[in-house]
C-alpha cells in the first residue's frame, strides 16, 4: 500500500534551516547546509549524481530504499525556488514532484521522469495528487520539505511516517521543523533510531 | 576522570515541559509528564523506589549505569521546588545535590546520602562544586535539568556529554530545552543512538 512518509535533516535544536534564508541571503540559513552533508556524503546519493565512492551504512541503507520506493513527491514552494537554480536540468527526483505554492505556475516536465506540478490548494492537496500517481507507480509518496510543508502534512492527518535526521549542531534560529501553532495532538510512536553517518536516524510512525 | 553529563528528556518537538507549567498550575506543564512515563517505568527506577517489575532493556540500562555512576547532581530552582514536595523525605538522588538559584538559602542533608546545596553564583559554579565533589567520590556529575539548566551548562562550555531521551510526543509549546538566545556554537559529536522503551536515547560528546 502507499505510504505516505515525510523525511528531513533538522538541527539538535529543532530547525530545518538556519537564520537568515531566502534568496540573496542565506539559500539555507546560516549553518544550513551543515544539515544537509550526511546526505550529500553517501555512497547512494553520490551514485545518483554519478560519482563513485561515499558513506556506507545504515544511513545509506535508508536513504537508497527511500529513493527507490518514491513514486511522487511532495516540496514545498521555497525549496522548489532554492533547487530550481542549484539543480540545473537534472533535478535528483526522477518522479512526478508536487509543488505546494499560492501562486499558480504552468508544470515543468523534464526529459529524466521528473516532472513539477505546482498545487494551490494546500499540502493536504498535493499530497492526494502524490499518493494517486504513487500508487499508480506502485511507490510512496516521499514528503520532503521544508518544515512547513512536512509539519503542514502532519497536522493535516495525511501523513503514514515521519523519519527525521538529527544532526548534531545547534542553529540557535532559523525555521524550525514545528513552528506553531502546532497541529492537534496527533500520536506518534517511534518505531527505529540508528546512529550513521554521524546523525541520528528516528522513525516514527503516526497513529490513527 | 568525573565526566560532567546533562540527561534530560524532551518532546519531539523540543520541549522540557508543556505549557502552563508552574506551582498551583501543572508541575511539568500541559502534557510534561508523557516525558518522563518511560523513565518512572524502567526497572531500575522502579527498584530504587523498592518497586519490583518494570520495563528492561537499554534504556534501563542506561540510566542504571548512569545513576550508579553519579558522584552528585545539578539542578534547577524549579525543578527543586517541583520536587520537593513530591520527594518529600525521599528523594531520588542520594548523592549531593547543586540547586541554581538566585535566592540563598540554608543547605539541607538528608539520612539518605542526599544534600542540597544552594548556589546562587550560576550554574558554572554549581557544576565545579559538584565536580570537586564527584571527584573525591570517584564518580561523575549528573546535570538533570530543567532546560535552562542543561543548555545554560552547555553554554558555559562545562558539560562532557549531552543525552537526550526524545519520547514522540508534541506539546506543541512549553520550556524549550534550547531557548534563545543560544549559546555560543558548541560542537557536539552524537556517540550513540538507540529507541528503547517507546524512545531514542542519544548521546552526544560536547567537543573542546
Amino acid at each position: 500500500m502507499t505510504q505516505v512518509i515525510a523525511d528531513i535533516s533538522v538541527s539538535l535544536d529543532g530547525f530545518v534551516a538556519g537564520p537568515d534564508d531566502g534568496p540573496g541571503r542565506h539559500p539555507l540559513g546560516v549553518g544550513g547546509e551543515r544539515l544537509h552533508r550526511w546526505l550529500f556524503g553517501l555512497a547512494t546519493w553520490r551514485a545518483r549524481a554519478g560519482q563513485e565512492g561515499g558513506d556506507r551504512g545504515a544511513g545509506d541503507d535508508i536513504m537508497g530504499e527511500y529513493f527507490a520506493r518514491t513514486g511522487a513527491a511532495v516540496i514545498g514552494r521555497r525549496m522548489y525556488d532554492h533547487g530550481e537554480k542549484a539543480w540545473g536540468e537534472e533535478p535528483p527526483f526522477h518522479v512526478p514532484v508536487f509543488v505546494v505554492t499560492h501562486r499558480p505556475r504552468p508544470s515543468r516536465r523534464l526529459s529524466d521522469g521528473t516532472s513539477f506540478e505546482f498545487v494551490t490548494a494546500g499540502v493536504a492537496a498535493a499530497v492526494a495528487q502524490a499518493v494517486a500517481e504513487a500508487r499508480a507507480r506502485g511507490g510512496d509518496v516521499a514528503v520532503m520539505g521544508g518544515g512547513q510543508i512536512v509539519s503542514g502534512a502532519l497536522a493535516a492527518g495525511v501523513l503514514d511516517e515521519l523519519r527525521l535526521h538529527v544532526v548534531p549542531v545547534l542553529l540557535g534560529g532559523g525555521r524550525p521543523l514545528f513552528a506553531q501553532p502546532l497541529h492537534p495532538a496527533r500520536v506518534l510512536e517511534t518505531t527505529r533510531a540508528e546512529m550513521s553517518s554521524g546523525v541520528t536516524h528516528m522513525f516514527h510512525r503516526v497513529l490513527p
